[in-house]
């Protein structure tokens, strides 16, 4: 089954396109973990616990696992071990190489880890993407337009009458030929999000930024969904992660995504 | 004292510009080694222990060690601390994120590993660099136009009267307010290396593509210098790496090494 079907059952098993993005930031996790053998596996796997039925995705920022050192391996595997079958993981990592080292980074993020899917930087172009798309069932997200502020320095540039991004749309678009490439927008651009959506029909959108970073849930739902309310994979991290501080910081991050769910469930109702 | 000027000395100092790419791949190195606990590490160190005084620096492939699950710490570690003191070391991992993660990715390369530089994809803009160019000391190499065929992708494109790459070169200059910015340019490009050279007179410019690749290596040295015949970072893996596959894999690698420096010394004689 091709990545993005799968994607699509997962969501209407879950009756939700909520992702949460584990960015676990050991100076903000409750101090009463730091005495773990293992804190920041620990916080994870008691996050995953209390919202694993809510979600249709987890996606793991690779640089706050890599911070860890050498225990990063034992603690990533620990934590992909923790998360229920079905629901999809992807490996946050944002690789760009060369066709021979993009296929060393995919055969770590997906096979070793064996994460459902990853994000990938096109700068470079096709053969540094290809590698993480090969298989069918593994997904890909490729950045398009990013919710950072230096997302205006380069990806916006206009050129044969459109911007950046929209270039790379198209490009993602030839690269989906196994059913199983996606892009990356961030919820902080609601307007292009709304444009990609128009040329992408059907693709998937994994969509950071709301929360934190500002990016507002009804534009994201409203112009990120298909046209059947799915397909939009919408990220958040820092407001589910550190919705408490206290040792109640796992039932505040499942009543954080329980609201949050119920309000993009709202939205769906409304327009799709 | 900043990390271009650490350059220029180790250059000086070695009568070299070549930097020799650790891109270590299980499958390829000497058989015989295959019965070392850690066949990567000792690969590697023996390369460097037959090469490191005739090389301005070393590029480590963050994906060859990553491939290798937990050891990779302990095996990259091992080999940095087999390099001489003086000698650059490139983390080539071509990171790039939002800041919050790019601060993380820099902690573990510049702070974890203490790489004396690092490459980035810009993407993502001046937050997604910033993290890896705050202390002068750490260089960071911006890729601007790579060796790959997927370069021609995106990085072409013209917008304002010139390519992409020219816009992340400007950027570029730019961020180089500490002295410890510099950009990647493959040596498959030698008409636009010239270009890029004459834009940024004195930055460093780390060239990978010659050899297996197809670049050249008098267009590297006569349009990649500065105009002291400096500045430029030739990297050569493959051809150095595999030299030979037997026994004599290392003196192989070292010959390999001499006569490229050789050569890029004769240019440099010719042409500054």
């Amino acid at each position: 089954m091709s990545f993005n079907t799968r994607l699509r059952l997962i969501q209407e098993k879950r009756n939700s396109l909520l992702c949460v993005g584990l960015d676990p930031d050991l100076r903000k996790i409750p101090k009463d973990l730091l005495v773990h053998d293992d804190p920041v596996g620990e916080f994870c796997r008691q996050i995953i616990a209390a919202t694993s039925d809510l979600v249709c995705a987890y996606k793991l920022n690779l640089a706050f696992f890599e911070v860890l050192g050498e225990r990063s391996w034992s603690t990533l595997h620990g934590v992909l071990a923790s998360i229920p079958q079905g629901v999809i993981t992807i490996g946050d990592a944002k690789r760009g190489d060369i066709g021979n080292t993009a296929e060393m980074y995919a055969q770590s993020l997906l096979g070793e880890f064996k994460f459902d899917a990853s994000t990938v930087n096109a700068y470079m172009g096709a053969d540094s993407v290809q590698p993480f798309a090969k298989d069918p069932e593994k997904g890909v997200f490729v950045l398009a337009l990013t919710s950072n502020p230096g997302a205006k320095d380069f990806q916006y540039m206009r050129t044969k009458g459109k911007p950046l991004f929209e270039h790379v749309v198209a490009k993602a678009k030839k690269w989906n030929d196994n059913d199983n490439v996606g892009l990356v927008v961030g919820a902080t651009r609601p307007v292009q999000l709304k444009r990609i959506r128009q040329l992408v029909p059907s693709m998937p959108l994994l969509i950071p930024g709301i929360g934190a970073q500002g990016g507002d849930v009804k534009s994201a739902i409203r112009h990120g969904c298909d046209a059947g309310g799915k397909m939009a994979v919408i990220n958040v991290s820092r407001s589910v992660l550190y919705a408490s501080s206290g040792q109640d910081f796992a039932d505040a991050a499942r009543s954080s995504v329980a609201s949050l769910c119920n309000e993009m469930n709202r939205y769906r109702d409304r327009y799709f």
